[in-house]
């Protein structure tokens, strides 16, 4: 038990500094009750979501430097919030341990989630932790919105036109860069960057949102031609993308060999969390062709057909299959 | 991909089914978007807890039914809302299953779920899910509360009264018995019951921070030694209990032969989920001998020398040792 009061300590001492004087919008009683108290912005909703972020599911223990697990667990639920065009709160961060685990990975994990928790505005108020053999990670974020200024991922229309964020493709193709390589990655590469630390697109999210510039928005978590297939579905539409204007990554001439086509790579690969959004005609001039240094990128439109189609650089048309290619899963 | 598809569509069936029109402590937008929506009650802060539910550390695969394990990692999570004389508004699920366990075993969790999701009130918002080898369940509740009618652990003071409800030890001697079976635990016996299936003490807990009764209060889900000794550290404070005043669980002739001394249950038995509390001199006339048919009883009280003494039938006095015995850890 004093090991694990020792941890709870550890923990909240990220949470105490983290503390401020409360008001709306804020943590008033955190770490070390039964349950924190948040006091709710009058006028807004509050968003809920939760996220998994397990070994050997979503990181591996002898890949993934512990402070880029520490801030992608939060990253990635922040991502969820950034979809919704709402403002990061707080989190809850649920986390089980092996005892080896509880010293400088523990340290050093703690440091990564604390930069992504200052870096986004987002306060821990509280969690629950244990021991285990495989290290477990849930983090809870509660963020805000105003009401009439969110953005589902059902309200697409036919002849919106389709944007994304950012380039896709560019983690996954950190991710095998990574298994590649033997031992734990080391900072510093660029190419494997955005798999260990991506940049929710929150202020982006909001913008779009708070000026009705969008009629549908998710992130990419899942790869566009999964997640496109989602919001599709919520929406009862269909969509149709050219490949020549999705913003692949650039490979570099030593890397040719041992990668996939770029293309594919933006189409299935995961873990982008970039955002996807879909644009009534009367705003497509809204939209710069970047927002605060990332390109925003118009891929393709909404269709009253159901079914998602790719027209290919030389004109053809084939189906878009969700998932159909994916050598990491 | 499609099975994730089934698996996320069986669980929203029970959040469809529990979603009323939106208001004021509802949920309004839940399963199927990025996040889930929640419009807050004016006036009120929001209590944020979450919880692990893990087999191997919290259930065991072949001795817990599947829908007490539904029930259980809600009432759970419930009892830290109850604590802090808070009303729940709505849960998320975070569930992690290997394949084997997606049809009649999810079933029942989901039957047991929703069970304890009626009874309590507490609606599902959203959640999270994915494949793995052990199930791994963790549950966030959302309540709410006005911030003049919330009770903390930290406001205990000498001359207090300590009480708690219920008997304690209960659950600890219905999981030993659990492990001493073999297979499946049986429904049907009073024994296991409110091991398998706990009553957070929702009602109580409002009714005694609502009308200002408590100085502090949490709930008792590690065993009344080691949650009081954190009462106490959080209030500066020390106790002084009385073996002979502790509510302790009656046993059978029949089970004396294999059961602990009732005493070392009720004062380190786990998972009663109970409610410890204390009452200052002016309010101890308020407190009823039982409030909705679950007796209230007071077992000793705060002291301003910061150990804990536990005083024996016979008059002598010990140091009260947070978890000094326990056989199951």
């Amino acid at each position: 038990m004093q090991d694990e009061l020792a941890l709870v300590q550890k923990i909240s001492r990220l949470a105490r500094r983290a503390l401020q004087k409360p008001s709306a919008g804020q943590v008033t009683l955190g770490v070390g009750d039964d349950a924190a108290l948040f006091r709710p912005t009058a006028g807004h909703e509050s968003i809920l979501t939760c996220d998994w972020f397990l070994e050997g599911t979503h990181f591996l223990r002898d890949k993934h430097p512990p402070d880029a697990v520490g801030w992608k667990c939060l990253a990635r639920a922040l991502s969820d919030i950034a979809a919704m065009g709402g403002a990061p709160r707080c989190f809850l961060l649920s986390l089980a341990l092996p005892a080896s685990h509880t010293g400088s990975w523990l340290n050093a994990f703690l440091g990564g989630l604390r930069r992504a928790s200052r870096e986004f505005g987002c306060v821990l108020a509280g969690g629950d932790t244990t021991r285990t053999q495989k290290i477990l990670i849930n983090v809870t974020v509660i963020g805000e919105v105003r009401p009439d200024a969110t953005a589902l991922r059902s309200g697409a229309r036919p002849g919106d036109t389709i944007y994304v964020s950012g380039h896709l493709g560019e983690a996954e193709w950190g991710l095998r860069l990574l298994k590649l390589r033997k031992g734990l990655a080391r900072g510093g590469d660029s190419r494997t960057r955005k798999h260990l630390y991506p940049d929710p697109r929150i202020a982006l999210g909001q913008w779009l949102a708070k000026n009705h510039h969008v009629t549908a928005m998710m992130d990419l978590s899942d790869g566009l031609s999964l997640d496109l297939a989602r919001l599709c579905a919520a929406s009862g539409v269909g969509a149709r993308v050219e490949a020549a204007r999705i913003p692949s990554l650039p490979i570099s001439a030593d890397d040719r060999r041992h990668a996939p086509d770029p293309l594919l790579l933006s189409l299935h690969g995961g873990d982008d969390y970039e955002l996807l959004f879909t644009v009534p005609p009367r705003s497509v001039s809204r939209i710069p062709r970047s927002f605060q240094g990332v390109r925003l990128t118009a891929i393709g439109e909404i269709t009253r057909n159901r079914q998602l189609w790719l027209c290919r650089k030389d004109g053809a048309e084939e189906p878009l299959v969700a998932g159909g290619w994916d050598p990491f899963r």
